[in-house]
């Protein structure tokens, strides 16, 4: 029952009327009949990607697909689901089974060979996470690209070219008419055979819209039927799993599969969201899928969250073409538990990922980036004022989108909203594409605006936004255009650009949190990128048409190319970005990637600086601690400060009113007492002391393991009985032999060494301690005397509780 | 007596004659004469650069200079020089300083004001940083070019212009006779009138000699009268200050400024020495310079250490032109304490140096970058295999520096060799010297040599290693030159390279650990350089002569350009750079950096990953931690995984043989007990318990604080003799009012919280914690009873013990 407060919090209304996940039947009356054709395709689908059993194989075995290809490795992890794992516990299990491989390479050349294997295990992995990712992301791309333009027209020489490719391959164009091809038609041109007028526009609107339609009801189904965890970005999840939180099935190779798909249909439908948060998912999802492949990762929950922070990296490597900046947005943003090996192993993997991607070659242009962009102008001091400005609006706009889209989902997570996640994508997808569709800017997809954006007007630019008056006297070299007077088509891009900022900047709230996946990178930045356009703009005619105020008169004398109306748009991108993920260093680096010059990152560095700073100054979370939080994980953020002065006795349980500890003795109580114990409580563990009286700690045995051993014994062990004592001592017991009920000796799972503090130990410090050493638990003594337990969750609550926010939100464990 | 097992080894002889480093009139006889002038030139500079007292003043004060200038706030911190400080306590501190200052905040405007301007006090510093680093930076180059040059002549327009200064102002130069111009005469030209001859020749070479040996003699001798702690690269010792251990007058100001002087001096000497490292201590002595401004800094040695892991990015940052680099590399190889607020000062500290080192532009080409170069081919699959052989190489010239360069540091420290820094450094100027001036590639300066070695051979490249057979009749764009067969030249180039390699190889091994400044990120670099070169171009006459072989076949037709000797002698500086360091993605981030294009990251990462494994397989150490362990410094490596299977029991004191832990009880310990217990022993703390017999731990006391409340008490406070007893109970004493000795209450200077692990505890979590939470020591207990202490030297000692390396090594606590 507490499983229902996973993610995706609407589901689980649906979910508690149906019980549990698996039983989809009762609920899904209103997709019924597609579901089957749906499930072929992705049958279909999974046996070219699953080199593991067939499809019927698949149906002949317990029936429950969702089971079969969703649970991983359930005999082998020793924690339940949505619970927390024990850092230093698995760091020990790792030195044991290493030392163990150690011990035995010295026996046999064989042994040998095995442990060196064992070593290499780690770039193996690395390597097949890296191609995976890579060969996805390539896939996606060309997926999102063809689709993208399917919704208004299709190539006619190959139905599976995009508009791009398709007018690429024609040689009946000139480069001036690249965009115009005869192979290339849209839908209305197609069906009635006119391109002009009323009826083609109206039936091309139609068309666009239907195809968006149909492309997010389809994304939104089969998140829906196969993988309810494929929706979001993902990335507040990955987060607190990277924290060391259990979320079965959340990595797994069905949501892989799902999301995959489900991104590409998204993406295509037009709707405000991009790809590049889910592709953090997507990776994770190969990580996770490779660790089963080595008993090393699979069995170890804290090795495997290695390999999982180096699988983030390489996702945002392939998202932006950017692997350095990868590595730090795994470092900065998503990673808990990040030792310098996997920098090195981020590293590798992130570059692996990038030339996969390279050589697929999505883009036609052998650049690795989304967005390449040259400049070829300096940047002088005084255009500090609107990048700091830029920085402002970046900003607010943090803060509007945190607080719109959290109390949105609020929401939707508490009214009857959440009932109805299909209808809900439905109408989204159906307002926005009747928007979008008149206005040439946010028709296309958000990715090619912002590259349009981003770009510089050089002399073969046919864009709209490039209309400038030209001044036929003067020749120049290609690139080096000087400023001119903007023409007529820049006024009316400019006000459909406004037009579009207010729409993204609306529907952006509405959309992030869907039932689809969805990232938010892509809508903030051309949130930025188009304000960051309009100033540009607004900017250079300013210093084109006043040339002589005191401000201008050094750099813009008529004739010279001073204003980059481009770089405005990359500025108000990082800031904008900034604003809402609050990502520092990994932001500029990805930034300087794009560009590849040190050149423009002092101005990226304003922004995204005063950016962080207005947001900060309006609530300390980005977008993903504030969906962590509205969901509820059980994360410690490592970069709260915590500030106050309670100690740790105002923390540990039990409270003065509550009944005491429930503790164990080392050599008095009987296995009744225990089973009584475990079956009115539900804690994790139990302290074990040497006495009541004196309650002085020996040790911590595991719920779980106590458990198994009384079973255990009570099948295996002759005369282990109710009355039986369980010994948790060193020495034999010395009963009297005569003494009937032969004991339980169970030191062997008894923990020797548990975590202690004193009770006059300060929060901040046993925060601190939680954090650095991910504690689960930490029991609280003074002068020897055990007093009170104090586990992740109480620490959460406690930290939310000075913070004035709602305790109880915080997930169980 | 303990401290003269400082850094800088060799000295300790001398200043154990001395008894303190201070008094050095007894040892300085050789250099008595000049040490008048040095001390003026010295005051000079000092009262240009500081803006505090005046030399005169000084002189009037209490008469030692170097007390008076390197003892940095000695009343404030209260840990001992060469003790480890408490990362948990002085975290703590700062989160009560913050809380204060908070609470106030609200009382006030000015108080508000106050706290915002500590809170923007980081960022202050970080600016301050950055522009003092670039500017050092920018004035070293600027000197080390002038100073190199004067070895061989003097410029007669100017003479404090460069050789290429002078014939880049002067108009008489032709661009083909860049490099001559009648204004830049040679030493024999401008005493003899002759620049051609055997006369010419030897007179050349014999001032060539003597400035070199002027130029070290007065590096060394300014190192060892003003600074002892300038000598070295620093960046062992910082890495050990980093990790949170303190080294007096190490930062300080007088070591900042020897150290920048000396740093030219040595690197114009022409010894196989370079400046990056160094640069990396220079950067380090600003941010403690800046520290001293706020009392957030300079009272609080963790937040200290914040500041001066950004430092050292920006050292880095400005000695390659790489802010990112300088980043990862401070996070990778510096840095222990590395939060991520850290990383984004630290980013933008190492890009406030970058851009002022660039506003100076000491290179005259507004380049960043220490060596630029633009590569037109790309590489080919094949060609890793020459990239991989050049890793080996790589690692190979690692292992045989490490081991060479340690066993001669090892000699210096053992044998009467130490005694004789100065000469030992005159010895090796003038062999290298001597050996350096007949080859043209050793002649010059080093970065020079690795510049030319970077760069691709263009079409207007006059330099001997591009005198290629050209065909007049193949007419090509500027830069798409084909392979072509080496002519004379190149063969005569590389033998001067083979020797030159030779020659660099040796004289390095000895030269690194002098009493000078000396960096070795050159120096290896340059070993690599040529080495990569010389296989660059053997490559690239084999695919030239048979171009018909299967592997040449599909890519190096003739008329084709296929093999980039310049890129080999890239991947050959990465490979050797990273075995002696063991840098990993801050080496390729740096290299990527000066190439500025994703393009060549494959085959340098290639180069850097064998390099590492090839000399990982002979030790696991670089040169920084081999140079660590040498001076025995306490440093805990978190690359070094402890797995071996000891306990908490077997490392903590006091041992099976050894007496009783001494403790002190809550309520039955006279102040004459105390104060025979602190004469007795040396130990930093005490225990407190409950009393003898229960063992039951309450908290611990410094050594310090106890010392200091005693005295206090004893003087201050009425009844307190010896035999009053001390109580470290909570609620007040009852004694017999009649009782005659006042108690004396000590509660207070209490520590309720110490840090406790289990006699069963894991020495693998041990390590852990002590490296995670920065300890300086931990008691052990058995069921609440206090059975003893570890401290970090313990667990230093334990490790060391484990790796079968020599224990004592390891300098106290």
């Amino acid at each position: 029952e507490h499983k229902n407060r996973a993610h995706c919090q609407p589901w689980t209304n649906v979910q508690t009327e149906a019980k549990t996940w698996t039983h989809y039947d009762k609920v899904c009356l209103v997709i019924r009949i597609p579901r089957i054709t749906i499930l072929y395709i992705s049958w279909a689908l999974l046996a070219a990607y699953s080199t593991g059993a067939t499809p019927s194989e698949e149906m002949n075995g317990t029936g429950n697909l969702m089971d079969f290809l969703d649970e991983p490795f359930p005999d082998v992890s020793t924690y339940e689901d949505f619970h927390t794992i024990d850092w230093l516990r698995e760091k020990s299990r790792d030195t044991d089974r290493h030392r163990k491989i150690t011990t035995k390479s010295k026996e046999s050349y064989w042994e040998l060979i095995k442990s060196l294997l064992d070593a290499w295990s780690g770039w193996v992995v690395m390597l097949l996470i890296g191609m995976l990712t890579g060969t996805l992301a390539g896939v996606i791309d060309l997926a999102v690209d063809w689709m993208t333009d399917l919704k208004e027209g299709v190539c006619l020489s190959a139905f599976y070219y995009s508009h791009e490719q398709c007018c690429w391959t024609s040689n009946e164009t000139t480069f001036d008419d690249r965009d115009k091809c005869p192979q290339w038609q849209k839908w209305a041109e197609l069906m009635t055979g006119h391109s002009e007028g009323a009826g083609a526009y109206v039936l091309n609107y139609f068309l666009y819209v239907l195809w968006a339609l149909l492309f997010s009801f389809l994304a939104v189904s089969l998140v829906r039927v196969f993988a309810p965890y494929a929706c979001g970005s993902g990335i507040p999840e990955i987060k607190t799993i990277l924290s060391g939180f259990i979320i079965r099935g959340y990595l797994g190779k069905w949501t892989l599969l799902i999301k995959t798909v489900t991104l590409v249909l998204a993406v295509s439908s037009g709707l405000s969201l991009g790809k590049e948060g889910p592709l953090v998912h997507v990776a994770c999802c190969c990580g996770n899928l490779f660790c089963s492949l080595f008993s090393k990762y699979s069995k170890n929950e804290g090795k495997r969250r290695e390999v999982l922070s180096a699988a983030a990296a390489a996702g945002v490597s392939v998202a932006f073409g950017a692997p350095i900046g990868g590595v730090l947005f795994s470092l900065e943003e998503v990673s808990y538990y990040f030792p310098l090996k996997t920098l090195w192993r981020s590293f590798f993997a992130a570059l692996v990922a990038a030339f996969t991607l390279r050589a697929i070659n999505p883009f036609g242009n052998s650049r690795l980036v989304l967005f390449y962009v040259e400049y070829h102008t300096p940047w002088y001091m005084a255009e500090l004022v609107p990048f700091i400005l830029l920085g402002v609006f970046g900003g607010l706009w943090g803060t509007l989108f945190i607080r719109g889209n959290i109390a949105w989902c609020r929401r939707r997570k508490t009214t009857l909203l959440g009932k109805y996640p299909v209808l809900e994508v439905i109408v989204i997808t159906g307002i926005t594409a009747v928007l979008a569709f008149p206005n040439p800017y946010t028709r296309r997809s958000t990715s090619e605006l912002i590259s349009e954006l981003f770009n510089d007007c050089g002399a073969l630019e046919s864009s709209q936004l490039c209309d400038y008056v030209n001044n036929p006297n003067m020749s120049r070299p290609v690139d080096d255009i000087p400023d001119r007077p903007a023409g007529p088509g820049v006024y009316s891009a400019l006000w459909q650009l406004a037009l579009a900022l207010i729409f993204k900047i609306v529907i952006t709230i509405f959309t992030f949190g869907m039932k689809i996946p969805s990232g938010l990178f892509i809508p903030s930045m051309a949130v930025g990128a188009i304000a960051g356009r309009i100033v540009g703009i607004a900017v250079e005619q300013m210093a084109y048409h006043h040339h002589d105020w005191i401000i201008f008169k050094n750099w813009c004398r008529p004739g010279a190319d001073c204003v980059t109306p481009g770089l405005y748009a990359m500025v108000g991108a990082a800031a904008c970005l900034g604003g809402v993920t609050r990502m520092t260093v990994s932001l500029v680096v990805i930034m300087f990637e794009l560009t590849g010059g040190l050149e423009y990152i002092v101005p990226l560095m304003a922004a995204a600086v005063t950016s962080k700073w207005v947001a900060d100054a309006f609530g300390k979370e980005g977008i993903y601690e504030s969906h962590i939080q509205l969901n509820g994980y059980p994360y410690l953020d490592v970069r709260d400060e915590f500030t106050h002065r309670t100690l740790a006795t105002d923390v540990m349980r039990p409270r003065r009113s509550e009944p005491p500890l429930a503790v164990l003795t080392q050599d008095s109580t009987t296995v009744e007492d225990v089973e009584t114990l475990i079956k009115d409580t539900d804690y994790n563990g139990f302290p074990v002391v040497v006495s009541r009286e004196s309650e002085r700690l020996i040790g911590f045995v595991q719920r779980r393991e106590l458990t198994v051993a009384i079973k255990t014994a009570r099948q295996k062990q002759d005369g282990v009985v109710s009355s039986s004592v369980v010994y948790f001592t060193e020495d034999n017991p010395q009963v009297a032999e005569a003494c009937d009920p032969q004991p339980l000796k169970l030191r062997r799972i008894l923990n020797l060494s548990p975590f202690t503090v004193t009770d006059h130990t300060p929060m901040e410090t046993v925060v601190d301690i939680f954090r650095k050493l991910g504690l689960r638990q930490c029991l609280v003594t003074r002068s020897g005397r055990l007093l009170g337990i104090i586990t992740k969750k109480d620490v959460l609550r406690h930290m939310a509780q000075m913070m004035n926010q709602d305790p109880e939100s915080i997930m169980f464990n």
